[in-house]
C-alpha cells in the first residue's frame, strides 16, 4: 500500500483541522477540569491540542499539541499491553475479564455482585489496579520500570513521572485504596496493596503529550508494527485485543455511544487526553486510508470523564475522513 | 472495487469452510438446546449450517444451512433497524441507550438501579421490547407488518411467524412481562403492553435459514446498501450504528470476549443463530476483502446464550480468513 | 389482670390525645397525598383521625376516627395472618422469608440479586404478592373470602372494596405486575398472576376506618386473644411472628426508624393508615399498661409512604405513655 | 420492683439450663469455627458457656461461661453507646442510619448504590466503622480508652485487648479496609483509616466471658440502669436506641428471623458470643419477670455468623421463659 499523503493533501488536512478545532474549542465551557487532583483542576480549562501521525509519516498538529500532561486512564492501555507482553495473554485474562460494563470507571459493587469478583475489564479502575499488581518485577519499582522501558521502546523517549499530580493522586486516592483492598481480599491482587498502588497512580501520572499518544496510538493501530523503526513492537494478538478492548470498554461508561458515532478505538482519561487508532481501512478514500494515531489534549471533561472538545473533535474527524471501523 | 471471488477461490473456500465445520461440530456436546420452550429443545442438537455470502454473489454454504429456525433474539437487530427507518434515529435512541452491560440479556435490576431506568441497549431484552413498542403502526399486527416489510424488502421474501414456537413463548413470557410491565411503570413502553409482547415474541419466532441472515448481515456489512439489487436499502447510518451496536452489545454478555477474539459485529439467538457482518478491509487479502455477511446455524448453546459450534466457526474463520475489524 | 381505665383516666387521656393531635395536624402540610391512585390523590390532605383501644374497652377517639379510607399495605399484615391460618407458617415462610430489607417497598432488584429470588418478607410488596398466591381457594374470589372472613372473625363485620379505588390501581399497576410475573418466573407464585393480583389489589381497596384497625392491632397486640369476644382468634405463635415483622419491616423503609424512635409493631399504608400493636408492659404506669390497639388515619405521607402526622402522634404517644417495647 | 427469685427457683432455673444445654451441645456439630482468624479457628468448637443474670443478682451459668473470647461484633453495641454518650445522639445518627438491611455484614455495594453512601446501620461494618472513627478523643489510644472506660464502668473491671486475635486481624483485614477507604472518599470517617481501623479492629478483639456480656446485656435491658451500682450509667433513650438496633439488625442477616423466633433484642460475634437483653415483662410469669441478661459462647458458628449452639439455645429459653418482647 502506497498511499504516502502529497504535500497538497496534507496542506489541506491541516488547515481543515486548523478550522475544525477552532470552531470546537469554544465548547470546553460544556465541560470542566477534573476536580479531585489540585492538579488538574488549575490548568487553562479551553487548552486544546491535536496531533494526527500517518504511517508515512504525515501529520497534522494543532494548537497545544506539544503541552505535557498525564496520561490518567490512557495508561491502563499501556499497564494493559505491558502486562501481556511480560506474562503472556492468558495469565492476564486470568485474572481480568473483557467485558465492558456500563458503570462509571470507578465503581465498586459489581465486584461483590458478580461472583467471584473478577474485575470485568481492563479499561476501568478495578481491572487496571489488577493488572498494575501482576506487572513483572518484584518491586514497585521494577514494574513501573517495565512500563516505562515500553513507552521509551515506543515512542523512543523514557518519560518522567509529574511528581506534584503523583503525590496529589496519592493522598486523595481512598477510592482506588476501596477498590485495590477489596481486589486483595478476593485474591485478584498479585502485590501488596500499597505497592500495587504506586505502580498504579504513578502510571497515571506519567507525563505526555498528543504526539506522544499519536504515535503510541498509530502503533496500535498498526497491529504493533512501528511504522518508522520499522520493528513488530508490539505482537499483532496484542495489539488487536488491545484495539477491541479500547473500542469496547476505552471511554468509559459513554464507550458504547462512542463506538456508535465515532466508532475508532480510543482511550480517555480524566486529565482531558484521548489516545485513538485508526485501522487502515480500503473503503476510506481521503487522507488516512492507511490508518493514523490520534492524540488530543482538552482539559475540561463531561460527566462521563471524557473531553469535551476532546471527543467533539472525534465526531466531527470520523465524519469528514470515514474514520469509523465499521 | 472488483474483487469477484474466482472458481478456484471459492472452491477453496468451501473445501475450507467443510472441514474446519467437520472438526467443530462435535463440540456441539459442551453445550446444550435453549430448554425453555419446548419447540426449541425438541431439535437436533448436532446440526450445523453456515452461509457466508460476498457482495459479488460469492457464496459458502455448510451442513444444514437451508434448515429453518427462528430469529429470536437476532430479530432484535432488525427491530432496531426497523424502528430506526420509521420514527428516525434520535426518537429511538431518546427510549433506548447504546450503552454494553455486562448483564444477562433478560437482566431487570439495572432498570431500577440506574435512574430513570433508560434501558441500555436495544441488544438486551428490555430494550428491545421496548423498540417493538416504538414500532411505526397502532396496532401490533401494523407494527410486525413493518418488520416483515423490512426483511421481504432485504431477503426478497415474506417470512413467516412459526406458531408452534411463537405458542410456546408466549405462555412462558413471564421474565418478558415483568420487563414489559416495569417499563410501562417507568414509562418507556409507548403501547399496551400486550400488544408489545405480542410484537416481540412474533418477532423472535419468525423463522429463517442461514442464507437469509448472511444476506441481511452481508447487506448491513454493506452500509445498507443491497449489493444484489443494487439499492441502499438502508440508510448507511442505520447500518453504521447497528454494526457498532452488535460488535459492542450483540453476543449477550459475551460480547467483550467475542470482540476481542473474533472483532466482527454479530448478533446471536437462542435458536443458535448467529448474524455476523464483515466490513471490507484493505487488510485482507484472502476472500471476501470487500465483506461479507455469514449466517450460522448450531442450536447447541452455551451459558451466555450463543451457539457453541457457532462461536468456534467463527473464531476460525475471523482467524483464517482475517476478519477482525480491529 | 385488672387494669380497667377509670373514667377520670379517660378524660385525662381523651383531652391529652386533643391538645396532642391538634397541635400535630397542621404539619401534615410536608407531606402530599398517594399521588399514583388518584382516588387516594383527591381526599382532603388534612385530615386526621385516631382510634385507641384498650383490652378493657376504654377508648380515646379523635377527629377524623370515622372515616372511611383503604387498608393499602396494612392489608399485608391481614393476609399474611390469613395464609399462615389457612396454609400453616411452615410452608408460607418456605415462600417468603422474614428478613428486613433496607429497600423501597415496590423494590424488584433484590429479587434477581438474592438467589434464588426469595421475597425477603411479607410486608414488602414482592413477598405480599406471594402470599396473596397462596391463600387457601382456587379462585380469587375464594381468596378473598378467606381474608374477608378473617376480618369480619376480628370486627365483627363485613368489610367492602372500595371499587373506585380497585379499579384505579388496577390500570395502575404495572409494577405489581412486573413483581408479579417476576415471581412467577421464579416459581414463587401458586396461582395465575392476574388471579393474584386482583386478590392483592382488593384486599389492598377494602374500606376500614381507624376504630377496625385499633381494633385488629388491640387483637395482635394480645397475642391473637380477642378480649371482648373472649376467644382465641388467632394462634399465639401467629400473632407473636405477625408483631416481629411488623417492628423489623412494617413502616417501609423507615422501619428501624420507627422501631428505634417509637418501638411498637406498627403497619402502614400509602392511603395515610397506620395500624400500632402495643403490648402489655411491667414498665408502663400511665394508662393502657395492659396494652392497646392504635389505629390512624393521616392522609398526607411522607417520602417513605408514611402517613406525616401518624408518625407524629405515634412519636408523641410512644413518648407521653411510655409505649415502646424495648 | 422486688422479685427476688427464691433460692428453689433459681435452682429449678439452673437445673433446666443444665438440660437444655447438654442436648443443644452436640449441634455445634453443624456449624465451625470463624475461619479468617487463626486465633478463632483453633479453639474447641464443642465450648457452650451460658450466663444469665437477673437485676435482683441472680444467675444461672453453664458450661464454659467463663471462658475468654474476644466481642468481635458484640463491640458494635458497645463502641455505638460509647458514641452516643461522647458525641451525643444526633451527632452519631448523622453519620450512620438505623436501617436493617438484608445484607451481609461486610457489604460494600450499598454504600455505592444508595446515595450519598450513609452506612445502613451500625451493626453492619460500615456502619461500626464509621462509629469508630467519631468516638471522642484525637488518637487511636484515646479513642479505644473511651471505649474501656465505658466498659470498666458497666461490668467494674478493665477488659484487655487479644494481643494474637488483634494482630490476626489487622494482617487479614483486607475487606474492611476497602470499606474504610470507601468511608474516607465518601466522607463519613472523621479519623484516619488506618487510625480507625486500629481502633475498630481492637475493639474487635476485647476479651470477654459469658459473664460479663451477661451484666452489660442486663444494664442495657435495664434501660441503662446499673441494678448492682444502683446508677443510671447509660442515658434511658441511647439504652432503648440501643436496644431497637439490636432487634432489627444485631443478628447480622439473620436479624429478622432471630426477632420473629426468639424476640429479644441481641447482638452477636463471630467468636460466638451472644449478648442478649431481656426487658422486663407483665406478661413472663416463671423466671426473669423483671428482666435479665444473657450471655452465650459457642464458637462453630452457621453461615450467617451467629454461634449454632447459642442461637438453639436463646430460642428455647425464650419459649420456656417466655421472653420474647412482643
Amino acid at each position: 500500500m502506497k498511499t504516502a499523503i502529497s504535500n497538497n493533501t496534507q496542506h489541506a488536512c491541516q488547515s481543515s483541522v486548523d478550522q475544525w478545532a477552532e470552531e470546537i474549542r469554544p465548547y470546553y465551557k460544556n465541560g470542566q477540569n477534573a476536580g479531585y487532583i489540585p492538579a488538574l483542576g488549575k490548568v487553562n480549562s479551553s487548552q486544546l491540542g491535536i496531533s494526527v501521525i500517518g504511517p508515512d509519516g504525515s501529520s497534522v498538529r494543532y494548537g497545544d499539541w506539544d503541552v505535557p500532561f498525564t496520561l490518567q486512564s490512557i495508561s491502563k492501555v499501556i499497564s494493559f499491553i505491558a502486562a501481556c507482553l511480560g506474562r503472556g495473554v492468558p495469565y492476564v485474562l486470568d485474572r481480568v475479564d473483557v467485558e465492558p460494563t456500563g458503570d462509571a470507571f470507578n465503581s465498586i459493587y459489581r465486584l461483590e455482585m458478580h461472583k467471584p469478583g473478577k474485575p470485568f475489564n481492563p479499561m476501568i479502575n478495578a481491572g487496571a489496579i489488577t493488572v498494575s499488581s501482576i506487572l513483572p518485577g518484584k518491586t514497585s519499582t521494577e514494574k513501573l520500570a517495565y512500563i516505562f522501558d515500553l513507552i521509551e521502546n515506543l515512542i523512543g523517549k523514557r518519560p518522567s513521572v509529574n511528581e506534584e499530580v503523583y503525590q496529589s493522586e496519592w493522598a486523595t486516592a481512598h477510592r482506588n485504596r476501596a477498590l485495590a483492598y477489596y481486589l486483595k481480599e478476593t485474591n485478584y491482587l498479585e502485590s501488596d496493596v500499597e505497592d500495587t498502588l504506586e505502580v498504579y497512580l504513578k502510571q497515571c501520572s506519567i507525563e505526555v503529550t498528543t504526539e506522544d499518544i499519536a504515535l503510541i496510538g498509530l502503533i496500535i493501530s498498526s497491529d504493533g508494527y512501528h511504522p518508522f523503526k520499522q520493528v513488530q513492537v508490539i505482537p499483532k494478538d496484542i495489539a488487536r485485543l488491545t484495539k477491541a478492548l479500547m473500542l469496547t470498554c476505552g471511554m468509559y461508561n459513554a464507550s458504547g455511544n462512542f463506538a456508535a458515532f465515532v466508532g475508532v478505538p480510543a482511550k480517555s482519561g480524566v486529565s482531558g487526553g484521548i489516545m485513538a487508532c485508526v485501522p487502515p481501512s480500503a473503503r476510506r478514500e481521503f487522507p488516512f486510508q492507511t490508518g493514523c494515531g490520534i492524540g488530543i489534549y482538552g482539559p475540561a471533561i463531561d460527566d462521563c470523564g471524557n473531553s469535551i472538545t476532546g471527543v467533539m473533535m472525534l465526531k466531527k474527524l470520523a465524519k469528514e475522513w470515514d474514520l469509523s471501523i465499521f
